[in-house]
């Protein structure tokens, strides 16, 4: 049974920018969150929260949630990796915040230099003091349908962290296919695997298109009755230098699906292609998503 | 049920390169026909044979049959729209040729300038000298999930031109997305109206990526038992000129997907992405594949 609506999180202002190279202005920033809302976004991860030593595109962060005018039904998200960023979100009133785990052992060693329990353990103060603020909390799991390091990543792992992360009191998992190499039938055993012990409305899944396998993954998903999908405009969050390795799935051509389907996002697909066009206007490339494409050919 | 092996028709020669602007040298269409054949491609669409002021680009089609070095295993396809055609086509020793019919009466008129039944009639002495020559017939069904005139095309009148050319005697039936609007709910209501009178063994589905939904279109074809899909090399066939109108689905990524799924086709991915990387190569654009991206960046 396919759902009757989904629910849209908009990762491209912050996982879609925080790996281009060159500065994106603060203004674009700004005018991309805006539009998407305009667009009828209603959660649009905004920014993150994190040494702008490890990720210097985001070190304005806290300047983009100042400067958005908000719209009440749009939840702006962050991600706040550690208490310091959760006080600095807090400060500038974020509507949520998300925190993260790696279903592989070797990328959390490699990403954040611990393992999966430690890296869980270090984010308790920060679901203690997020919570104290009532401010919901997202988990992310990365790597969950294959690892740089590791290759196969076995879906009873990915179940285990996401349990953890819930239990931790997350009441979301966003599950992630961060090198973009799942395909279907792997991608329905990871989500079986899964919700075994975790109910379909706290899934959330977040794929990325490297190998074009995005959208048929998100088939996938919807089948199995998951409702929330990432998705990035214009498939923002490559890496630029690698002209190849394309981002996150290009939230127009999931929208396109969508709406081919009747199932209902409350996204405006004219007026979220827009917002894209924009930004890769400021960021001088052309879009990664193909509805873009085609609409502008 | 999934199928246990898929039988890939690649069409990039023929369709894929039909509508390139520059000339594309004839020894680069040999080499690109001799290289898909070494990477395990079973079913090459290697030319068409139709009226050069038409189709200019497959104006030397025969001698690309005439120059390839042929595998007795692969079997050297063509489409032959006219008797002439298929004279010229059988002089050369083609393997199998194709007819074709529209889904849309203003798209049969304005392409081809006849209503569907009479196009359908003038493809019947075409039958006939194949049928004597025990060449096997494909017959290709354009627009089944929408036409640029029409918009909306009844799956009742996509499965009623597919018998007629079973009728005629064709052995299998390309459903084509011609423009590439499909999307899953829509392609399963199609195929399931063209399942009701013919069996799946008999099918063959046909995606442009023009809105980035074919794989998860064939996605829908293969959970409905379809076994033969066709996809170009490098995701080849968009016109050159609109920069964003891409075409044909890549096999490339469809051959990544079917591997992933364990789903046999025969093909080498690393040789197909090479086979196709050269010829992008002749053409100087970027591929059209995610996969072949990924591998080279």
């Amino acid at each position: 049974m396919l759902p009757k609506s989904v629910k849209v999180v908009e990762v491209g202002p912050r996982d879609g920018l925080q790996n281009e190279s060159g500065i994106v202005p603060l203004a674009a920033k700004v005018a991309l969150v805006e539009q998407l809302a305009d667009a009828g976004c209603s959660v649009i991860e905004t920014g993150s929260f994190v040494s702008p030593k490890w990720v210097p595109q985001m070190a304005d962060s806290a300047a983009v949630f100042q400067q958005i005018k908000r719209q009440t039904k749009v939840r702006y998200t962050a991600l706040t990796p550690n208490l310091r960023g959760l006080e600095a979100a807090i400060e500038v009133q974020v509507d949520e915040v998300a925190i993260f785990g790696a279903a592989s052992e070797t990328f959390s060693q490699k990403n954040i230099n611990c393992s999966i329990a430690e890296s869980l353990e270090r984010f308790m103060p920060v679901m203690e003091l997020a919570q104290k603020h009532q401010l919901p909390v997202r988990g992310y799991v990365s790597c969950v349908l294959g690892c740089p390091y590791e290759g196969y990543i076995d879906p009873q792992k990915v179940a285990q962290v996401s349990q953890q992360l819930i239990a931790m009191g997350c009441y979301e998992i966003s599950l992630g296919d961060t090198i973009g190499t799942g395909t279907p039938v792997k991608t329905q055993q990871m989500l079986e695997a899964v919700l075994e012990n975790i109910p379909e409305g706290k899934l959330a899944v977040h794929f990325h298109d490297t190998f074009g396998q995005a959208l048929v993954n998100i088939l996938i998903a919807l089948q199995q009755g998951i409702s929330v999908v990432d998705s990035a405009v214009s498939g923002l969050g490559g890496c630029p230098y690698a002209k190849g390795a394309s981002g996150n799935v290009a939230t127009e051509d999931l929208i396109y699906m969508l709406d081919g389907m009747n199932i209902e996002t409350g996204i405006d697909l004219k007026k979220l292609t827009h917002a894209g066009l924009n930004m890769m206007q400021v960021l001088g490339r052309q879009s990664n998503s193909k509805v873009a494409l085609a609409i502008t050919a």
